[in-house]
C-alpha cells in the first residue's frame, strides 16, 4: 500500500502523517517513510535524532549507487541486493524506515527536479513492492502533482484545515492526482475546533471523500515552541488517526487485509 | 525597491503580502504585485476578482510575444513599448498592478521551472526597473531560493510564526538569500498572541534582522472560512504593517525616500 499526503502549506501534512506512520507501524509492520519536501521536517516528527536525519543519505544518490553496482541503474538488476540499499540509505526507528529525499541546497544551485523524479521511479519501482507499507510527506502546495512525483501511490491524501484556501488547495490537489490516474483521493480535516468548522468542511466535499475529523490539539501547539517535537506523541491524535487507518486500509487494503 | 516575501507554509505570506503591498501603494504610488506560488491565492487577498485573476494572461507567457514583437526576446528591445507589455499582462487595481506567474497545470504534465527562471528574468530585467515597486509572494519553504527565482530583489522577507519549524525555515531562507547575494534580510514575526511568543521569536533572530511583531488577528481568523477575503482589509494589520514599511523603506529606500 502506498499513500501520499499533500497540502496547502501549514495544514499540519507532517503531523498527520507522523501519526499515520506511528499507527501503520504497530498494525502493519514495516513502513517506509519518506519526507518528498525540500522544506522537510517528517524527520524530526516521527523521532529520528536530528545529527541521524542529517548524516542519512538522501535516496536521490541511489541512482549513482545502483548504476556502479548494476551497470543499469534499473532496480530490478538489484534483486535480490534490495535489502542492502534500504539499510544503507534509511534510518531504521522500530518498524519504520526513515527516508529522505535530498539535500539541502545552495541558494540558486538548482531545483528540486531530479529529486522528484527519482522518488517517483523509487516508489513505482519494485524496490518498494505493493505489499509494502509506503508513505511519503509531500511539499506544500501543488508543484510535486504537476511533477507527477507521487504517480504510482494507491491514495492521495489531502489534509485540510477550516479555511477556504486550504480547500480550494485540497480541490486542486483532487483534480491533478485524478489527472496522474491515482485511484483513490481522501480528505483528512485537521485542527477543527468546532461544529461550525466541521460543517465548513462537510459541505465542501463530498461524505465519502472524508476520512475523518481531527480535532485542534493545544498540546501539540504548546509544543511548537520546544526544541524538538515531543517523544510521545499526542494520545488524542493517535487514536483518532487509528479510526482513519482503518478506513484507508478498507479502502486500499494493506497487509491485514 | 524590489521585496520578495517567503517562509514555511502556513504562516501568512500573503496576508502579509496583501498588507504591505496596500500599505506601499497608498505611500509609494505604483505597486507591482507579483503571486509567484504555483498555489496561488494574492489575487483574491488584494482584491482581483476570482474571474478577472483566471482570465489574466500569466507573466510565463510573455517570452512569446516580446519575441515575436522585437526578434529577440530581451525585455530591453521592447523600449519604449513596455507600458503596452505592462498593460496586457497585468490587472489594474487602483497603484497595483497585479500579475500572476503561471497557469494551473494537468497532474503530472511539468514542474514550474520554466515561470521560476522568466519571473527572475523579469525582475532582473529594466522592465521593472530600480524606481519601480515590486513585492513577489514566494511560494512556501525553500525551492524557489535553490532556483534563485528571487535573485535581484534588494530584500528578503521572511514571516515566521512562533513555532520552530517556521524559525527553522526562516534560517534556511536566510543562508540561502546569501548565497544567492541578496543585500538585505528581514524577519517579520506573525500570529503573535502573548509575550512568550514575542520572546520565542526574539532570542531565535538578532534584534537588527526583526522588521515587526504582528498580533494574530480574530478578524482574519474568522474571515477564512467565508466565500472570499474581507473587503476591508483588517485596520490593526494595516497600522502595524506601516510601521514594518517604513523600516523596509530606510533599509532600502523606496520612492519617497
Amino acid at each position: 500500500m502506498k499513500l501520499a499526503i499533500s497540502g496547502k502549506g501549514g495544514v499540519g501534512k507532517t503531523t498527520i502523517a507522523s501519526a499515520l506512520i506511528k499507527v501503520l507501524a504497530r498494525n502493519e509492520g514495516t513502513v517506509y517513510a519518506i519526507d518528498a519536501d525540500p522544506d522537510a521536517c517528517l524527520a524530526a516528527s516521527i523521532g529520528v535524532p536530528d545529527d541521524d536525519a542529517f548524516n542519512l543519505k538522501p535516496v536521490v544518490e541511489m541512482r549513482e549507487a545502483i548504476r556502479s553496482k548494476t551497470g543499469t541503474g534499473a532496480f530490478y538488476s538489484l534483486n535480490p541486493k534490495l535489502d542492502d540499499f534500504i539499510d544503507d540509505y534509511s534510518y531504521k526507528l522500530g518498524n519504520i524506515r526513515f527516508f529522505r529525499m535530498g539535500d539541502p541546497k545552495k541558494g540558486g544551485s538548482e531545483c528540486y527536479c531530479r529529486e522528484n523524479t527519482f522518488l517517483n521511479a523509487l516508489i513505482t519501482s519494485l524496490l518498494l513492492d505493493q505489499k509494502d507499507t509506503v508513505i511519503m510527506d509531500m511539499g506544500a502546495g501543488i508543484e510535486h502533482l504537476s511533477r507527477g512525483t507521487a504517480r504510482g501511490v494507491d491514495m492521495m491524501l489531502v489534509v485540510v484545515e477550516p479555511g477556504r484556501n486550504s480547500v480550494n488547495t485540497a480541490k486542486q490537489v483532487e483534480r491533478m492526482a485524478k489527472d496522474l490516474g491515482i485511484p483513490k483521493i481522501g480528505v483528512i480535516a485537521n485542527k477543527i475546533r468546532s461544529e461550525s468548522e466541521k460543517q465548513f468542511i462537510a459541505k465542501n466535499f463530498p461524505d465519502d471523500l472524508i476520512l475523518g475529523y481531527i480535532k485542534f490539539s493545544e498540546a501539540i501547539w504548546a509544543n511548537a515552541m520546544e526544541p524538538s517535537p515531543a517523544v510521545e506523541m499526542d494520545k488524542e491524535l493517535l487514536a483518532e488517526m487509528e479510526k482513519v487507518c482503518h478506513i484507508i486500509l478498507r479502502e486500499v487494503g494493506g497487509k491485514s487485509n
